[in-house]
């Protein structure tokens, strides 16, 4: 059973986290909830979808996860400022693990390190940011480089469920 | 009389809109707002203060200003989106006219293509998007580099104030 990783603070995309969260479940994988404090809840920035976290980022070990999905909105750049929260999406970088990042996720890959040289897409506001740090951006649904999934906005979702799924499930490369 | 143009969008950070425009007209400088929309009004993402628009980003014309401030917030981000908000900026980056941005503000003059070889400061969440453009970034309340004025957050308005009218009073450069 695949252990995901879910990262995200208060202002996610609510879209962006509940329907891939959803899917996942449904793909029976094993889902856990980081935020900055464990038991607390946490909502979506319209106000359409709230959650709560299983564990603390500061407490999580990433050797305990497969794969880590990192939904939009505003959370991501919040998660830049958290400590422990970039190194925690280091670890999967520098593994190559699989990541799938929505909308302003990748924004987080910025500050981990793990944009340069790959193809990728995100909402249309940070690509220049994205091109800045080195990464080949494309404006299409869904794009794949190696292990990371990234897509552009809500309506992307149903793409970059079923890519996030095929890549989440690949046999770990050897390493 | 010196001619300010402060571009805008909904959400920005309220103070770091209400407070330079207040300095700014006890100074004697004549201010325009510029936004999206002629006659709309555009609210802080606090709720504390909002402001009708003066003139449509369209139809303003850069040459009829002296200088520009860019309050933080996410205005800055939505504004890389809008049509003419970006050929507008770099209007007073490829003139040198003063720019006084705070917060998310050097978010825009990323996209304007503003930042490289530049001494600036930003809010804490975005200075690794300033870095990748090729600024050098520094972590003090108000940083001036020849014609742009930059500060982190609104803890810091009134050292940015200060520095703002001093550079915006300036005599234009012979150019």
């Amino acid at each position: 059973m695949k252990k995901i990783a879910v990262i995200l603070t208060q202002d996610y995309e609510d879209s962006e986290a509940s329907d891939p969260i959803e899917r996942l479940k449904k793909e029976g994988m094993d889902v856990t909830i980081l935020a900055p404090e464990k038991g607390e809840t946490y909502s979506g920035k319209q106000g359409e979808f709230e959650i709560e976290a299983d564990l603390s980022i500061q407490e999580a070990d990433p050797e305990n996860f497969d794969a880590l999905l990192i939904p939009g909105g505003h959370s991501p750049e919040s998660l830049r400022l958290e400590k422990g929260a970039v190194a925690f999406v280091e670890h999967f970088v520098q593994r190559s693990k699989p990541i799938a990042a929505i909308c302003h996720g990748p924004q987080l890959l910025i500050s981990a390190n793990g944009v340069e040289g790959r193809r990728m897409t995100s909402f249309e506001s940070i690509r220049i940011d994205l091109k800045n740090a080195g990464a080949k951006v494309l404006d299409e649904e869904v794009v794949v480089d190696c292990n990371i999934v990234t897509s552009r906005t809500p309506d992307d979702i149903p793409a970059f469920n079923d890519m996030m799924i095929e890549v989440f499930q690949r046999e770990p490369a050897l390493t």
